[in-house]
């Protein structure tokens, strides 16, 4: 086999940056440069800057009028107006200078005209009124600005009105970005077998140019030693920063870290974090030079760690602070103490209460970056946190919004995306959302006051009804009284490849072919085990009863992929992957509430979106729905 | 005398936004275009998107390993190793498409290594194991962003793996920008009698880029009205928004107004908003057209009330919010009627309480809004504010370097900008903010616990000590002990032009001169009445007593530009304007503070800048300083 680099050591995260910074600061310097004042927008000042002129240059009128010498108006008053003659006075607009003897203005409503350029006055001007001294605003000599200070808009109008065009400023970091992989393809190219879209340099030429460098992404290297090897060295020599995405890990064709070793040196390789193990963080020649992992979540927290404060430092721009807020973690987390782990979370506030909902945990999981409300740290010497534990969350979103959201955990279903892009339109500022946990662990969630709404669609196998049933049952010993906000009449069946080749026409079909299966407590899973259970089919029968899916989308993919011949779901979900459906019966896709909720705006928001003519249509567009009761509210 | 313009009728601030904003909704079309994916960044999606590749593409290897088919490797087991030969597996790294049958990964470092490319298993494989199945991350069909949703680094990334390579955003705005009037000058133009260096559009081309429009300043106009009305027709043509500074109000120049009537049309000509009166709402055909005041602080706060509502309305952007504290107010703000105002306030964390100290209000104070911490709003209905009054304002800074700030309110001197500049250098986060008062207002604020020190220097006739004496008088009906932080020994004197033409050479010569005076209240003026007293000179028979500076730097300007002969002040700012100077006598400028602040880590911050070399160093280097006790703590 071929060779594998082996993580000598793998640091914890603040040794792992001790280390590089201390590196860093010994080799590289933090470069300024002169620039104009007007392309200095967002800059940061290096020195104190003073001004170089007054503002105003001169006395100057304050107002549009006439200048006159105050101490020859004295005599002028109300039965015995003064009259001005050509050369008493000269008529000023805001700004004009005013030259000695002249010394006071007299505003244009205060005068009356009289003939041969002669005006009246009726009262005496004072010394300096409606004159703007040399240096009212600006006196010159006088500090603007401090060291550190980032420009904004009206620091470049004080500078230009003080003098100063140019400004000196921390350098504008060049930062080189290489992808790296035979297996790698720009997204515009045409996918073939094995192929991987490359998306990485991407999001850090995004991330790079939000904090004011200047990204340079320098294309896709093939898996090649020489080929990555003269890449880098002559971006370290070009640029000041290079990041060489991917390569970073223990596979067979990861040179990063070898490149690197050759090149100059390897300070850390390997860094307790979750997700992000394989960092690399060298130096060629004094020029920063640092290997991200490829999974897309990896990468992403590997910036934000080791990336986003060298690029600060360098630039010496402030850290950006996230907002951060106490939550109550709504699940277990279960953590190594091997490393620092970064968890993304979901976060809506419920009665008051901040809640945090941990997504999607993998490396691979870009979406729950997306998805994501804030991240929630599980330090290196914690193993884990208990539902009910508060922890810290920093946010990407703003408290604001999140006490805007309507929270949901439950079932999936389409229709959930619809809302979550509609409630923002049609109402400002409120948000939806969602969870998907399945029917039966979204009741379990309402029930802990961690969701506003469980979408659910529960059969009761005694009375063959949905969700009322289940609501009575599970919130017997709960003296809140509930509600049902119905939603949508869906179709529910078996999803097979288009035209069908294994001939599925019944449940009892699935038995010779390869299922995937809904995870425990999804509605989905209540009626495929109810099905199953009047057929008399067990089970241990269905090859892939274990293999689970979390969504309807989910499972639609994997029938799609060849990876499985049939999956129970919904039929927008079939058709939205033009895959084939065969209906099994109707079922009642509906949201469990809190009566007292019902008031909150948001959820009243929800409820005229479901209501509306906009939302039935786009949703009977993707097919298999009714809506005999939409929106409406059953008391329980 | 020339033509003026009247206003016709000013509309609340409300009522003229809404009148416009009518017009704009009923004449406006906003704009969208499809823009790469990767120059999306910080834009705004039109539609919801939706994924239109699955990612993973196809089941991947989660890790570097081994591709099996699980079911037949379930005899492997710890005492009886499985042998796989060469076609019962293929090596794979993490991403590697795992085919067909082929249906789990064994991770490498599990794998015993055989002969002949044969390898050993010690447990079985579970199906799916260490794969990730196709569309785990991203489902195709599945909502990605929501509409309306501000494209983030992430997103890049996510769109791209999901095959979305383009996207419909809000276009961005082009935003022309003129500057108009003969008297304006480029800041790199030799400056002329009657000059005026234009920098109101710098300002503009940074606030609109900071919105995310493109700004295209296009020059500087001369009053000429042909020449304006062509400029501004062809730019109602060929940009989405034009802005056009000056010339707005009713001077016998300003001809915005016409040249809008005469082009298009003007929906408001004067809103009841202070600074800011003179602002035009128009539209040239279906561009708007909006004419802006010329003072830079009327210039700001119109903008930020009808120009940023309008871009980000135009853009379909978020209205960014600044975050806002209620803060009490330091002093009594008169207002009128007539207006809403906007007022800039320094803020400032005394005793837990959060105190806005008011600003200079002049429309032509730029500087005021540089130095700014915040903006507080006197609505049209209220006739002014009372010291003491809860007041919301507006921040322009974090609370946490609110938090971290020293507030000092009383006399200036040019230490105070060489602290404000050394005091985050050397301690991260610790801020000074300075307002300049006079040195017994600042002792009021300190008794009213509105600053942390006020800097003084005050003369006690009986004994002619300096502050420890007024600070006794003053705080002794207080239970709580107070301090002094001694500060400079610095020279007092006459301030007289290069070469002292008047020949002032003593306090008696400056009764035949234009003499400029500083406020009731400052040291130097309690000195000077001192010296008055002692010579037996009356007020009165001093020409331009009642003219007041407030700072020494302003005396130092007004005589430097000829409109006073003489002022008093200290050696340094009569040297950092090439002045020249007649020392009066040594003072004592120190900091008062109540001793249970002493241990404020900012306070403890403060005092070590005063202590270090350096600053005594940089202090030294503007002359007329001396440093006997710099830093010391006199308890009282």
């Amino acid at each position: 086999m071929a060779k594998r680099n082996l993580y000598l050591k793998v640091l914890p995260v603040e040794e792992a940056l001790e280390t590089y910074f201390a590196a860093i600061k010994e080799r590289v310097r933090i470069c300024t440069e002169i620039v104009p004042v007007i392309h200095a927008l967002g800059r940061i000042t290096v020195s104190a800057v003073y001004a170089k002129y007054n503002s105003p240059l001169y006395n100057s009128a304050a107002m549009d009028g006439v200048a006159v010498v105050a101490a020859n108006t004295k005599e002028a008053c109300d039965f015995k107006p003064l009259v001005l003659k050509k050369d008493d006075y000269y008529v000023v607009d805001t700004g004009d200078p005013i030259k000695e003897p002249f010394d006071a203005v007299i505003m244009a409503e205060d005068l009356i005209e009289a003939e041969d350029g002669e005006i009246k006055i009726t009262e005496p001007a004072s010394s300096w009124q409606h004159v703007r001294p040399v240096g009212e605003d600006i006196v010159a000599h006088e500090l603007i600005l401090t060291s550190n200070h980032k420009i904004r808009p009206i620091d470049i109008g004080v500078l230009l009105s003080a003098g100063i065009t140019e400004i000196e400023v921390y350098k504008r970091l060049d930062v080189a970005i290489f992808a790296t992989g035979t297996e790698i393809i720009e997204p515009t190219a045409q996918i073939e077998e094995g192929s991987i879209i490359e998306s990485n340099s991407r999001m850090f030429e995004g991330l790079v140019t939000e904090q004011g460098a200047a990204a340079h992404r320098l294309g896709i290297l093939k898996d090649d030693y020489a080929l990555i090897r003269n890449a880098v060295k002559d971006a370290a020599e070009k640029y000041d920063f290079v990041l060489v995405n991917a390569g970073s890990s223990a596979g067979t064709e990861d040179f990063t870290v070898h490149v690197l070793r050759e090149l100059g040196e390897v300070f850390v390789h390997g860094v307790a974090i979750k997700p992000g193990k394989p960092v690399i963080l060298g130096m060629v020649g004094n020029t920063p030079v640092v290997g991200l992992p490829g999974y897309p979540v990896s990468a992403y927290v590997c910036y934000q760690n080791f990336v986003r404060p060298l690029i600060d430092f360098l630039q010496n721009a402030p850290s950006a602070q996230s907002e951060t807020v106490q939550a109550f973690l709504s699940k277990r987390l279960v953590s190594s103490l091997k490393h620092k782990e970064y968890v993304r979370v979901k976060v809506g506030m419920v009665d008051n209460k901040i809640i945090a909902t941990p997504l999607a945990r993998g490396a691979g999981a870009a979406m729950s970056l997306v998805r994501a409300d804030g991240f929630c740290v599980i330090e290196q010497n914690q193993e884990g946190l208990d539902a009910g534990d508060k922890v810290t969350v920093e946010l990407c979103r703003s408290v604001q919004e999140i006490e805007n959201t309507v929270v949901s955990i439950g079932s999936h279903d389409l229709i959930l995306d619809i809302i979550a892009d509609m409630l923002p339109n049609k109402f400002k500022n409120m948000y939806l959302s969602s969870s998907h946990v399945g029917s039966l662990a979204g009741l379990m969630a309402l029930k802990r006051g961690e969701a506003h709404i469980a979408p659910i669609h529960l059969l009761d196998e005694a009375t063959g009804t949905y969700n009322i049933p289940m609501l009575k049952k599970m919130f017997t010993d709960l003296c809140r009284p509930m509600a049902l906000i119905k939603g949508v009449q869906r179709v529910q069946g078996i999803i097979v490849p288009k035209g069908n080749p294994k001939q599925i026409q019944k449940v009892e079909d699935i038995v010779k072919h390869r299922f995937v299966n809904r995870q425990f407590g999804a509605g989905t899973r209540v009626l495929f085990d109810y099905l199953l259970k009047q057929k008399g089919i067990a089970a241990k029968d269905i090859a892939g009863y274990d293999k689970e899916a979390s969504t309807h989308m989910a499972v639609a993919a994997l029938v799609q992929s060849g990876a499985a011949d049939c999956g129970m779901g919904i039929e927008s979900a079939a058709r939205a992957m033009d895959l084939d459906f065969v209906a099994v019966g109707h079922e009642e896709y509906d949201f469990a509430i809190e009566k007292s909720n019902l008031e909150l705006p948001h959820i009243q928001a929800f409820i005229e979106v479901l209501k509306s003519d906009e939302f039935q249509r786009k949703v009977r567009q993707m097919g298999g729905y009714e809506f005999p009761q939409c929106g409406e509210i059953v008391l329980l």
